[in-house]
């Protein structure tokens, strides 16, 4: 079966934060994103490596393809849909750092009409603000819509045990703030082991986030242990999480109060806005290179 | 300064039994490969992501560049000479992987001539055979001289040791065989830690090879532990050096004998073969993706 009606595989290699994508421009949804392909394509000796894949098309599209089996919450017909594909080749809901690669390719191609636009998801549509999109360098702010205040919790590391408030954004997290640590002991923890945390509260698993205490100037330093990968440079979700906990270790009340902090991780730094229980993530978009994958290396995957 | 004189950066992306690079067809020498430029492009988050680069320009531009100081012994100045560096920055001599895809693009670009040629490399002159090369898949046949047999020392790895063969393939290796592993077994072992050695032999640090004991097909399986790098999915010259060890055990004679070894590794496998000490290797290769790195992140770096 031809997968690509004599069309050329075109890609564009970017990351968020050292988060980092495939975009594969598909506007008439003529590739067929197996899970062995996606795997083949992020596989980072024998493809070109990534850590997932963000198909290019709009939400209708998908749709009449029958990728989408129906349009998510406030997602248009016309808006571009980020068909997001994990480095295993499962489908994932949503990715923050992967959300503004996407918006910032739009916009350089000219592709968004204008610098705000709605990217649908499978987990609902994410507005989106275009602050730059240059050839390279991009800003992007995302609306991350609400979180879910799941509880305290503890993680264990190392045999350490670390408080941490149990959030959701669209998927689980427990954020540890330990305002003893600094970003130099911080640089120091072994992570290269999973952390322990209650698997009762947790069934699915959940990523972990230990970070200091906000510093004078509205800042945190934060690592991140994702589930089923293990440490990464950069987790968007995460990074919201971190910002939520060490807000409210200060006082701050999640459900109602107005605040911001900037998250720096090893793959570079955001900003975090959080508003009556509801989320923003602004950040750097970086597109590194684009060109074609050999017609018949897709074909034989 | 411009690095580029206003021309893109063509790369391709390829690898051999999975030890992947990036091409850069550079036919005038006009890019400056400085060591942060090579170690960004060869990250795997924030760049393109390989094992190493390899420039295509000919000995006798690169030596006029300045480049080279001079050519290698059997090195014309017409011959395509391959720049190897490695993913942190540095300058290697050789890559017995490397060179199979760099005579891979050479002959599928049309710029080999033809199917036999020489590779110039800092180590000296490589002739190659170019059995195919085709727009995805390659098979090369590198001459990769003179063995140099160091003599018998001990690997120790998880608190066992290893008999093993020391032998210089233009680098140390140490090729452990292990008559009592299975391909599974050698699977299992744990390779996380850097092997120990006698450091008087190999003052410079060595490559270790785990392997089984020849099969009834003239086949054997390893594992290799590049020094500096960790576990890899393949070491060319490793290979090398496996097949010799797996031979000498058997009772070859590495100064006066011909032999054939099959060499599996976790990447591929290939084909060795040793003529009165000397080697050649026969393996894959596969080119991947095409394109131009955005010209502005290129002079960023």
């Amino acid at each position: 079966m031809s997968t690509r009606d004599g069309q050329s595989v075109e890609f564009t290699k970017g990351h968020g934060t050292q988060n980092d994508f495939v975009v594969l421009p598909d506007p008439q949804v003529r590739l067929a994103l197996t899970p062995a392909r996606v795997a083949a394509l992020c596989d980072r000796r024998r493809g070109l490596g990534a850590d997932g894949v963000l198909r290019v098309a709009t939400a209708g599209r998908l749709h009449a393809a029958g990728v989408l089996a129906e349009l998510p919450a406030g997602v248009g017909p016309d808006d571009w849909f980020m068909d997001y594909r994990n480095a295993d080749g499962s489908v994932a809901e949503m990715c923050g750092n992967g959300v503004r690669v996407f918006a910032h390719y739009l916009a350089c191609r000219g592709l968004a009409g204008s610098d705000r636009f709605v990217v649908g998801s499978r987990a609902g549509a994410r507005p989106v603000v275009v602050h730059s999109a240059g050839a390279v360098l991009g800003e992007v702010t995302v609306d991350m819509g609400p979180l879910r205040v799941l509880g305290e919790s503890t993680a264990t590391l190392t045999g350490w045990g670390y408080g941490g408030l149990g959030v959701d954004v669209g998927n689980p997290h427990l954020a540890c703030v330990d305002s003893s640590l600094t970003a130099e002991s911080l640089a120091k923890l072994d992570l290269t082991a999973p952390p322990g945390y209650d698997p009762d509260m947790f069934p699915r698993g959940v990523n972990i986030e230990i970070l200091t205490g906000l510093d004078a100037n509205g800042g945190v330093d934060m690592r991140v242990y994702e589930r089923g990968v293990g440490e990464t440079r950069s987790c968007g979700t995460g990074t919201v999480a971190a910002a939520a906990a060490a807000l409210a270790a200060g006082g701050f009340d999640l459900a109602t109060g107005s605040g911001e902090a900037t998250v720096r991780v090893p793959g570079g730094q955001v900003r975090v806005g959080l508003r009556a229980g509801a989320a923003w993530l602004r950040g750097p978009s970086e597109l590194v290179a684009s060109g074609e994958l050999a017609a018949d290396w897709w074909d034989a995957q």
